[in-house]
Parts: structure tokens; C-alpha cells; sequence
């Protein structure tokens, strides 16, 4: 009934850590990048038990105290239009307003041995609770494990029309030294940083499209990087053309970004999953049967993927990064070894729950909206990353937390009673309701097994003539 | 040179256009569901020049007159913050904020003859103006047109340990009826409604992970409907149960929504791709080639798709819908013939570029967020889509439009030059630029070819200097 975690290895060669980014071999207990406390001091811990029940207010006194947080910093986040219209009309064209997602905060997670309070910007319910959930229980086992690539990036150039394509294909692979500089040419800020174009690679398509294409490997350190990739493969594209004969069309990096993923893993005591009357060797058997399911089914492996980037579109969202880039290497990826399935693995040995992810990361600190939104910074001081390589690795072990919970319930008790108490409170609030009704209304909807928008109406509709009655 | 539109059939039979929704037969300019007007009047039409010029006021202004929005639905739109933190907390748990993203308006879309003005939630510079450049190009054509399936979702009920696999999937299949039934008692109301369960489809899974899986096909109709099926799946997993001997796992919507996909065409003359220097004919062999390199190559089409997404995920938001279900459908789907694949396809015939899309379109226009956002409501005025189906073939045509955008620029003068002027913009106002400086910093950095950080510093310091010299 075990599986052993079998990633396939992307074609170049696994990068090593970054030195500022703690291992995964590294112990829990001794973080290596930052001084974060060892013991559960109340600064920088991302557990904070009963933050759910407080008011928002009072929440934000706990970001005050735990993270230092300012007056004005807490007003940004409180005030979405923080972000007025005027600065959203210089990030888009056409710009007509400003729309607000809520901000909730992932808690309780600990990745290699440090403390992360996760920001997530999403609008459905259940997604911030079920990863607190689940960090909760991973916590209590040791915390996530994670590692993360090196930063690199593909830029591709399409060649059309070479004269002779198999001697065109030599010239690029003899070439390489040349089309490196060149790129770096480009950007030599990115050079003199630490990155810049590391290698390149040759592919050849025939009939019925025939066409070269090169990939240029560029190390992209803490950016995403993609306006980089995009100027190095324009800018070796004349170069391209003289070595080749050919015509360059596209010029554009791709975000199937294979060599740049992020793993998170976990690990937790069967009986440590027990709980809702279901035992915690039927809970880890459900979620093994319930990954298997994925596995081998692109219907329910959409699904099962889909709740993996519940979780890590709300956190690119909330630090300013490009979901659809995310989502589409996410995807992508899912696909590679020719049929669509899981990006997490879940098996059971020596007792112990097992669970893997493995994804495209394709994340950045720095650039992009990341400087640009008042709220991005906020939330970057409350997660308090330091590399992108840090960043996905928070970003993995929240898909994998999203994951668990997801398959947790639906293994045990079913998706829908987990939802419908949330459910309710937005059909509470459809209706009309406000302020303390919310939950009124919704209790009721829930204690009368229907949670329609007729019956949230009535009840309010005879709260206000009882309320008539008595004025 | 050319290709014809082979689109991969769904297992199902394709649904009929439902009744309020024109059909792309007819021609583009009798529509059949509203009262659109045939001339372009101001009102309702989605062609406004120099919209882009108008600063926000003026733009409200036009909102006011061109789709009846009144001074407080304006003032929703201007204010993110009107989906307020108190809002914002009903909706996702441990909420601390309100997070805002841009709202850039789409113009020029004209589908099945109708027009349709395009709220678009995103970050990301150069989408909302690809996707109107575009469409104005295809509305000289004529516009797109669009189709969609019925609002067919599919529900997964996975069945373990059947101590008689062959006989189990046999007593299923027969008992269809009394499955059906079981479903529709969940949710007595969709069926009222017209819609509800319609088929079952029974699968058996073989070594190494042997399990059996029923799907539940219902017609949700205009919701998107993931409460509806999960309740339903549930619903019928004791019945199962009893007619398998087996025992139920998971009971869950799956987002690969394939039978319940839109699909959008455009065709364009290619003496109207003409521009910037380069020839039609040029032009549309450019974007070909482009999509060529994307139906071969997995690194292409995971980049080609996603942005597609870009445009597709900002009108889901902007709609209140799932976008993380919308990006798993069309990425689990790009996938279903057996490599990543692209999701459009372009092709030269007759004088002119033809593009299509196909893709899992599971769009409500009921229920979910629409109801509790208050931004929604008045998008969703702008926007005037009567049904989900016609919701879907609105955001298959935006889709294609970005596709065509991205591909125009990338085939002809490179990404880079397009997005330089907005990324330009966005460095200024990292730098601390505001108000009219923005654009006017911008422009230098473009001028001097170098749009970095310390630059814009620079220009900014020195105009402060030279200031307090005058003062």
C-alpha cells in the first residue's frame, strides 16, 4: 500500500539550494536563514490560536503586536481602495474602478523550521481555514520540508525557414558561448547580481510544422523575471537569424518553467488524523484512495489540481505575482508525462501519512506589481520572505496544506458540510441580511437543511414584521 | 497552408443553443435574444472612442449615459472598498483586509451581432488593450461569433472494494433511472427549473489503483453549480452504495467541464492585419506560424493558453466567478488528447486569418459570489449578459481576442515594445512618481532605453532638486 515519492527529474540538472534558503535536509529545529526564534515566542509565530473568533480589529492588533505593523500599514489593508483609482489607472488601460477580494491569513505554518503567517487573497470560503487546518496538524508532526530550484526561466525563439535545419541545429549547439553573452548583453545588471543566461537548448520539429527552436536557460535570482527573458530572446534573435539562415517569428519566455520548481513535503502520525468520529488509519487510507482517484483520472485530477491552486493563486495574488503564469506552468506540468494527473502524491508508511508536491514556481520578490501596490507591501511584511526560492517553497507546502484538507474532508464527511456553513452566511448575506443576522439567518438555513436564497429571504422578511409588530 | 477547424467532439451529444441565446447561424447582424440596435447609438454599443484618452470621471460620465449606471453604482466601482472588510469577513475566514485590483473595460467586443462592453479584473499591463485593439479589429469583420453547450457539469462518485467489479458497473448502468431520480430529490427546484440530472456514465478503473466511478451529469442551468453537484454526488452515494456492495470515497464536481464548453470564430481579411510596417499577408502568416509552435510544443502552449487566461480569468473575477475552476477545466482539457496542447487554432483561407476556441466555459450568472459582491452587481449591468451560456460565449471571445492580440505583437515587432510603455509606468510609480509625473518620467525612461529602478530614482531626485532651486 506504500508508494515511494518518484518525482521525475526535469532534464537539467537539479540546482542546488540557494545558500540563503534553508535545505530540506536540515532539521526542523535550526532554521538557517533568519533568526527566527526557536521556541513559540509570540513574535513572528504563525500560530495564533483563536484568530478566527476575533473581530477584525482586534485581528489587527495581533498584526500589530506579532509583526510590527503600523497604524497606516493596518489602514491600507482595512481599506481596499488603498489602491485608489488613480494608481489602478496607471497598472491597466480602460481602468473604471477598483474591485476588492478579501484578505485572509493562512496560520500555523512552519516550513523548514521557520514560522510563516501567509496573506491569501481569495473569495471562497474554506480555502483559508482548511490550509490553517492542516498547517495546524502538519505543525504538531514537525512542519513542512521544502526546496526550490534555482531561479531559472526558459526564453524560447522560434526559427523558421532554415535553409539546412540539421546544420542549423549544430551551429546554435556549437555557438552557445556566443548567444550567452549576447543575451547577457541585455541585462548586465542581472550578470553582475548573480544570474544571467546559463545555457542553452536546441530542439527540432518536422512535419507537419517543421521548425527550430531554442531555449535560452536564464537564471532569473529574485524576479519572476519575465520582461527579462522576453528583451534576452529578443535580443538574440538577429544573432539567431545570421547562425542560422532562418527567419525568428516568436520570441517569448514560456511559464512551463520546469527548472525552476518548488517541492514541499509532510509527514504526520496516522493518529494524528482522527477526529469527527472517523479513525486516523481510515482518514490516511481515504487520502491515499482519494489521490489514487487523481491519479490515474484527468476528471478528477483537474479538480484534485484545481484545490491545489486555491491555495497558491490567493498567496501570488496577495505578494503581487501573475496567477495566470503560475496556473498555466501548474498545468502544464501536470501534463507532462502525457496524460493529465495529480501535482501531490499521497502515500502511507511507517505509520505516517506521506505527502508531496512538486510544481512550477515561478515566483518573484522583487519587480513586477510588487512595488507598485500599496497593499503588496503590507503583505510582504507579514509574510517576511527573503527569496523567491523562500516564496515558492511557502507556496508549495500551501498548495499541499490546500490539498490535505481538501481530501481530508472529502474522504470523511463530504465537501458540503464543511462548505455550507459559509455558504450560508453568502446566502444570508444575498438576502439581505447584515451585521449579526449574518449568522442568524445562516444557522437557520443550515438547521432547516435548506440553504436557499427564498427561505434566508422569509426569515428576514418575518424577523422585520415581528420587529414591525413590536415598534 | 490552410487547416480546417477540427475541434475533438465531446463523448456527448453537443447540446443545442438554448433558446435565449442566439446561435452563431445566425447572422451577425439580426440578433435574436435582445433588443440590441442594429446602427451603433451610443447607447449599449461597446465602440467608444478614445475611451482610453478620458481620464476616470470622464469615463464614469460614459459609463452614466452609454449603460444607465447610476452616481452610486459609480461610486462602487470607484471605492474598492465597497466590498467592505465587514463584507470581506463574511466571505473567507480569518479575514485581516481588502485587497483591490484594477478594473480596465473592454471594448469593442461585438458577438453573435450583439455588443458587449467587458469589466476585466487584472493586474497585468497590455491585456485589456490587446483584447479591445483586437476586437475592434474582428468587429470590422463583423465580429465573432460563439456558441456554447448546454450547462452540463459533471459529478464524480469514486467507489471502492466492489466485491464484483463487472456485475457492479452492469447493476449501475441499469439502474440509471433510479439514480437519476435519487439526484433530482437533492434539488427538486433545478429540475422545476428545467434543469437537473440528465445521464450517468460508469467507469472501471483496472490495477494498480482498481476502482469504479459514476458520473452524475446534471444541467445546472445559469448557475455555475458546484454547491448543486456536490450535493447531488452525495445525495446518491448511499444508493450507490446499496447497488454496488461497494463502498463510496469521494463525491465531488469535476472542473474538466468538457461538456459544457463554449467555442468562439472570428475571420479577418487579411489587408485589415495590415500596420506598424508590416503587411497583412505577413501579418496572418506570422500569427499561424505562432500557433503552429504552440500546437507542437508544450513550453509554447503553456504560455500561449495562459494568456488566453489572461483575459478569460479577469471577466470570471469581474463576474464573480472561480477563476482557479476556469483555469483547471481549460488547462485539463488542453491537455485531453494526450500532449499539452493549444486551446486556439489559427489558419489562412479565402484572404483571410481565421481563429477559433474551444474550451470548459462552467460559468454561472446566479449564485456563488455574484449575489454578495457588491462590485458584481454593477459589472454584471455593464456587462447585460442574460444567461450563462451567454456568459460563456462573451468570455470564449475575449479569450480569443487576447490570443490574437499576443500573437499579433509577438509575430511582428516583439512583445517588448507593447508592454514597455505600461511597464515603464509602473516603474515610475515605484520610484515615487505621482500624478502627471507618472507618465511623464516614463517617457524618459523609455527614451533613454533603459527602464530601471534607479533611473526613474534619478529623474525624480534631480526634478526635486532643480524645484527647491526655483523655490
Amino acid at each position: 500500500m506504500t508508494q515511494a515519492p518518484e518525482f521525475q527529474s526535469p532534464p537539467t540538472q537539479k540546482a542546488a539550494p540557494t545558500s540563503d534558503v534553508a535545505s530540506p535536509e536540515q532539521t526542523p529545529s535550526t532554521p538557517s536563514t533568519k533568526d527566527a526564534p526557536a521556541m513559540e515566542t509570540p513574535a513572528r509565530s504563525s500560530r495564533i490560536p483563536g484568530f478566527y473568533r476575533l473581530d477584525v480589529d482586534d485581528r489587527h492588533r495581533e498584526l500589530e503586536e506579532r509583526f510590527g505593523l503600523a497604524a497606516d500599514e493596518l489602514a491600507i489593508l482595512k481599506d481596499g481602495s488603498r489602491l485608489d483609482v488613480g494608481r489602478a489607472d496607471k497598472m491597466v488601460e480602460n481602468c473604471v474602478g477598483v474591485f476588492g477580494l478579501p484578505i485572509g491569513l493562512g496560520l500555523n505554518f512552519q516550513v523548514n523550521g521557520r514560522d510563516y503567517a501567509v496573506p491569501m487573497v481569495v473569495e471562497e470560503p474554506s480555502v483559508v481555514a482548511a490550509v490553517s487546518n492542516m498547517a495546524r496538524t502538519v505543525r504538531k508532526a514537525g512542519g513542512f520540508t521544502a526546496e526550490a530550484d534555482d531561479s531559472l526561466m526558459i526564453g524560447q525563439v522560434q526559427i523558421l525557414g532554415a535553409p539546412d535545419p540539421v546544420a542549423a541545429v549544430e551551429t546554435l549547439r556549437a555557438s552557445e558561448q556566443r548567444i550567452l553573452e549576447q543575451a547577457d548583453a541585455v541585462h548586465p545588471n542581472m550578470k553582475r547580481r548573480g544570474g544571467g543566461a546559463r545555457s542553452i537548448e536546441v530542439r527540432a520539429f518536422e512535419e507537419p510544422y517543421p521548425m527550430i527552436v531554442l531555449h535560452l536557460l536564464v537564471d532569473c535570482g529574485e524576479a519572476m523575471g519575465a520582461n527579462a527573458i522576453n528583451a534576452m530572446a529578443e535580443g538574440v534573435a538577429p544573432l539567431v537569424e545570421e547562425l542560422t539562415g532562418g527567419r525568428v517569428n516568436l520570441r517569448i519566455l514560456s511559464n512551463l518553467a520546469d527548472r525552476r520548481c518548488a517541492r514541499a513535503f509532510c509527514k504526520i502520525p496516522e493518529m494524528h488524523l482522527a477526529g469527527n468520529g472517523f479513525g486516523g488509519e481510515e482518514v490516511a487510507e481515504g487520502i491515499v484512495q482519494a489521490y489514487r482517484f487523481a491519479a490515474v483520472d484527468p476528471y478528477r485530477a483537474a479538480t484534485h489540481n484545481k484545490g491545489v491552486m486555491n491555495g497558491i493563486d490567493a498567496v501570488a495574488i496577495a505578494t503581487g505575482n501573475d496567477w495566470r503564469g503560475v496556473e498555466a506552468g501548474a498545468h502544464a506540468f501536470a501534463a507532462r508525462g502525457g496524460r493529465y494527473t495529480s501535482l501531490t502524491k499521497w502515500w502511507r508508511e511507517d505509520g505516517c501519512l506521506h505527502g508531496s508536491i512538486e510544481l512550477p514556481m515561478a515566483v518573484g520578490v522583487v519587480g513586477g506589481s510588487t512595488n507598485v501596490h500599496p497593499t503588496i507591501r503590507v503583505m510582504r511584511k507579514i509574510l517576511d520572505v527573503g527569496s523567491a526560492a523562500e516564496l515558492g517553497m511557502v507556496m508549495a507546502a500551501v498548495g499541499l496544506a490546500q490539498n490535505m484538507g481538501a481530501l481530508r474532508a472529502l474522504a470523511t464527511e463530504g465537501i458540503q458540510r464543511g462548505h455550507m456553513s459559509l455558504h450560508a452566511r453568502s446566502v444570508a448575506l444575498a438576502a439581505g441580511a447584515e451585521g449579526a443576522l449574518v449568522d442568524e439567518i445562516a444557522g437557520e438555513l443550515i438547521a432547516a437543511g435548506k440553504v436557499k436564497l427564498d427561505l434566508a429571504k422569509e426569515l428576514i422578511a418575518a424577523r422585520e414584521a415581528a420587529a414591525r409588530k413590536v415598534g
